[in-house]
């Protein structure tokens, strides 16, 4: 997936800056539209069928929270930039799918791009989609790739009056909105831990070549993650040591706390790197053993049969005077060495511990 | 362990924030409170029943210190976060008992979150605990997961008015509690050093496929202390440097003390990181070595039985004219270059010093 | 090629500082001359015989872009640097085309030296060369080593007066070259992510020794490729950070959004530089599981074959009295007996899953 | 050595903080006390028998170097610090010999503790051992563990009067202390560097499992030094920075010149690691080269006499009908097909350049 | 060599500080002195005899150039430290030539040691010499180690007035001096590219055993070119940085130029030590590869003729009753059947793709 990333950016080349052009995949869904009104004392939602109806519907007392799934229709986007004021390398960035998690202070806004990942059980991947986050005086502009989201629970809360988010600002709720994707990779990186764990008790078991495979897989897995996670520290720290007046003082202490999920995520995914390439150390020597093993087979059996074999070419010898043939002895005496031979070599190899510790239990 | 200590954290995605909720394994015990008062002429030691009774002991002259051991009653937590004032985080970050180590400053107290670790011996495992602590004007909070801790010489102390702990503030009883914290790192490293010395002796004896998996458990354990103790540095150092006011200056000295020792266990880690890296390269190189010994065994027997057999079956052949065979010699003589071949092989391999060196010895 | 790329340098040991002498390999085209002078009302293009035509030809209202492509004739670079009044380390560099991409602020003018990748298919590798830009007041000249560059774009833009460029100072005409020769940085990492997934499909079906090879090729671009982008994130940082009055602080936002695009550019070369290492790691264990099948295999073999041979080996000895060989059971009793070990072998195997998993499929 | 470093530590886990216990081994060597005092004009030296003597001698004019080899009586540790005021984390860090190098400014007092290295001939090993260094305003205390020491020949040119150290102040002695400690790192690391010359000569020509240990010794023995020298930087810097009255501004020259020879001893430390997982890797590759050794002999030796054996064979079947046996040219031209199948191999070996390059040279 | 480096430093323990003495090889060459005086409009250059000679001729009008060359004679340093008012440690660290690049002012100077590098052919090692510059206000005295350098084009220039460098100060000879050096690190980085290239083509087409200590020799050349221009890195910022009142501004600009390069020299070490461990990479894979081969030629001899064999040696079985043996098609059918094992174990064989692909090639 990370390999492809680019496509899209390249799509633009020689494009004048500020060309909003969708860069992602051409979802088949349409664009759904829905704006949430709400001031401590009254709660509204609406899902509008044009751009036009919601830009219609701002304005209001309160704060607006404008929620926008599917960035195909890019009149959509430059509609909501005109009435907004967004700059144009603002919109350029939210159509183009592929950003890197930052922060940008455009004065009478802030701009905010992050990435939400879902572990996708079936193809065993982890799917990226970017969140687009838009901060004004007292409305919040939220652009997504997909329809379907983490902010479920944050529109009950808002509905219900849970908690204090109806009493506080808009940036209270840009922070609801960042500590639910935060909290949504805990999710994703327990999926991988449990993925990690069924690994290594597989590695130690019952070694397979396609282990290898996905090893591998895992270890790309990490390294998207990585990329997403890494720059949202940055992203977060940025919004703490913001001086932007869109962000009141009191909701430091949430954004730090945001922070500090950030490192914890960062940590693991760290913790979850050395433990794939320790990995990859116990699948090596453990093709390394399963060849030892097969190798002391393969030396045990020839070291045996092989003078065995010897002797009984030497016996078989058409030598005119071999008095041995003659003998009636002879026969029994040649079984009996061989039996000797045999039990010698396996007393070596016992003293050797070639024997009786794995490779012939 | 590491691998699953996100669960709990994800058990809470979608709460509001600051919602106090108890992520850790549901333990048996009981929550227990104690609570200690002293000032330097007298000490007070009392276990209460319930939250209630140990908040109606508040208040006193001298310095307060609650201690409660289990968090699994979230209205305990509750409770004392009404009477003291404590942030909706605070409470919500004591509860989560996957909280990497940090200090938070909330002007009226500081939060201290941090591990301690213990080495389990039977499962041979670090069985690591949350400690919160709460740092007010003259008087300190602690939150434990379990029962039992390492503060009973500390508690001996205080009672028995050895050295100048009651004659000194809280912060000065916050620095003893976190020094017992650090001094105990060095019990657990202790124990991990003699389990890889164990390891290295054993892997130069006697290396073993279940070794690797030894090496893989000591690495794993490796990294998850790590992540107790590297961020233990900035915790107190971000002590040592504060500028709140419940810390006097005279206590700088000492939590600068504490610094130099969070210093030298990190060193030790990483000294262990490099050691366990190494352990593996070991095994690798002896199990690389031990195949080596396999395959000279197999390549001496073949090379000096193979060209035997092939003597002894020319000479088994049945061809009407073949004039050794009527020789009364030929028997003889065919033996003695069996013979003269088999020491020609022998010589070679010394002079190759495949024998003599270690595998025939 | 990034292993010869001080040849050049060393050309010039001993020479005094200054001294203007072409490092690049000779090619064969000549120096081609092109100006172009906009101002938001009228555009002019020219195609210039001479320098000294370029040279009559400056000095007009609006802003004016010089292109030379073509480093052969120091002449030209030196009445450049005359007219314009540049430093003669500045001409130096100019020539000297294995320079590390740099800003230099000379004051009048900001001196900017950045590499252009192209991805070449047919040798499969990644062909670099020099640009240096230099911005005045109201113009810019830009030095390329040889025809065709990645501006035909911008030249179109400008003639058709797209978007805003016309309105704009030489200053966002810089942003718009630098900001094509990083968009076409994309598209050499496309490039790059195609030829991986492709060996990376071919380790796992059918891993070759010129696999190697063409991994270590990949590494080396990778290491030239870094070579090319790390340094560009410092000089478009320098850029924005700077203080010079010839870049507009409107400019800052376009230069800052560049930056973003570096960060990007590098973050994928660091993925793939993961990536590369990783197909290392698995090009190796499918080498060592490639060597365990063969080893089965010749074990299954000589395992099952030669205690067979053993038995031949002793009916076929030439003893008097040999009670079997009368036996007219004699003969089918060891035909049967070989047969069971044979089963007995390929039971042992199976039970070992050295059979019917991969190696006898 | 390293593993073992914290065992002191532990011995102290629970004892009130400035608690002064002698962690290190119990030297059975009495504690030995010397006392040198000397001005521009006089010089005065005198072993004394018990702390008493040695504190009644000082106050005099002039400088004051008082030396105490042996830690375990604790008394002593303690009337010193009485006499000079010393803090009781002071008196603690002396008598724990498991500091890491660190420089504490008490104000009154300069407390520098460092470790002196001896390379161990018999052993094989670095020796440490740690030294405390105390300077006031004219006077320095030094606390080594053990008799003996690096200090004579600045005790010879304190009593001749060479060079200009009896003019200069305390703070000059202590920069001749630490001088004569790092100089010492030098002849330690030439002792490595001796080891490490050996073992790269004996690793190409004949390498030994045994080898393996004695690179993993020595990268212990390098951890443990870098462990000493990192950590010696930081606080030499710190005694270049030091705002400290105690430090003369004329001394920091010298100390810069400490500084630089630290970061030299660090160098080539780092070089030397670098060096033995170098050697490693030889070790490693010369593992497989014998391996492919003794399996082109095995294969050779097979791969000729086992076609042979064959030939061999069939014409030792008893077919009644085998025309070839009747034949009086029959065993020579077996005899003759054998050698031209013998010629033939060695052909196709030769070819394959597994003969006469080094196998069977 | 670079293991070597610190002999000449143990030589001196237990001296005072500021002790001048010669720690380099005794190298036969005598010393040799040379003093160059120029103006803009006069140019003078003399071969002196005694140091005395020298120092008469300081101190006219313009800039004086003193330039010695060899350190055995350590009078010459100190008459030359007396005349112009040297700092002791100044001295002793001229004679001293294992010093790590580095810049110190003194105020009325500045010293400044780098190292001089040199590819010697035969020996395929580079030689390192150590050059001592120190600028005054209007002198610059160097001292070497060897006969011979890298300064007769310099030389030159100052003789027949080439560029401005007899119009500028002392401290743009030092930059003349400086420059010259690091230009000359180009050289050597060619040298190295080269023998690097060398090498991969060879480890593809034909690896050797010694291909391993070649790499490991170009590794360790490599650490000690990073040892050599790492700290230059340094030095020159230093110089850069300087507020020395002995460095004109406008020679600041020629001081970035070299920084400049020293950051183009230290990339390349960097990309040729990356490349150098990926030639071990290949190294070890081409040996894995090579084992592979060897291992499939063994296992297709064994597979086809162990089989053959048996067949061989049961018909060789002397039974008395084997109708087999009497019919006259036996012995043709026995030999048809052996090849169509024969057939079908090569059909099994490429299959697998172990034929034709390389091994039977």
């Amino acid at each position: 997936m990370n390999l492809h990333m680019h496509r899209g950016s390249s799509k633009k080349a020689g494009l004048p800056p500020g060309t909003v052009i969708y860069v992602g995949s051409q979802k088949t869904e349409k664009t759904r539209l829905k704006i949430i009104n709400y001031t401590a004392a009254c709660f509204e939602e609406k899902e509008a069928e044009s751009i036009e109806e919601i830009i219609n519907s701002t304005g209001k007392q309160g704060i607006t929270w404008i929620n926008i799934d599917g960035l195909q229709k890019i009149d959509v986007i430059e509609k909501i930039g005109k009435r907004f004021n967004l700059h144009p390398l603002t919109l350029e960035d939210i159509a183009n799918t592929e950003q890197r998690p930052k922060m940008e202070d455009f004065e009478s806004y802030l701009y905010i791009v992050l990435r939400m990942l879902q572990y996708n059980q079936q193809e065993n991947a982890i799917v990226s989609e970017q969140l687009s986050l838009i901060l004004g005086a007292n409305w919040i502009i939220s652009f997504q790739e997909n329809e379907g989201d983490l902010f479920n629970p944050i529109r009950d809360r808002l509905k219900s009056d849970k908690g204090k988010i109806r009493k506080l600002g808009a940036d209270y709720l840009l922070y609801t909105l960042i500590d639910a994707v935060v909290d949504n990779y805990f999710a994703v990186l327990e999926h991988m831990g449990e993925k990690i764990e069924d690994i290594v008790d597989q590695l130690i078991d019952n070694p397979q070549p396609s282990t290898m495979q996905t090893i591998h897989n895992l270890k790309r897995q990490n390294i998207s993650l990585r990329k997403s996670i890494w720059p949202l520290r940055e992203l977060v720290n940025s919004l703490v040591r913001s001086e932007s007046e869109l962000i009141n003082k009191t909701t430091d202490i949430y954004l730090r706390d945001i922070y500090d999920h950030t490192i914890q995520v960062i940590d693991s995914a760290e913790a979850f790197r050395d433990t794939i390439s320790g990995m990859l150390d116990i699948y090596l020597s453990s093709v390394s053993n399963r060849m030892n093993e097969i190798m002391k087979v393969l030396t045990i059996i020839a070291t045996i049969f092989i003078p065995l074999t010897l002797i009984a070419g030497i016996y078989g010898m058409n030598f005119a005077y071999m008095p041995e043939l003659k003998s009636p002895l002879g026969y029994p005496l040649v079984l009996l060495s061989m039996a000797i031979v045999t039990v010698g070599m396996l007393f070596y190899f016992r003293k050797k511990k070639w024997i009786l510790q794995r490779s012939l239990k």
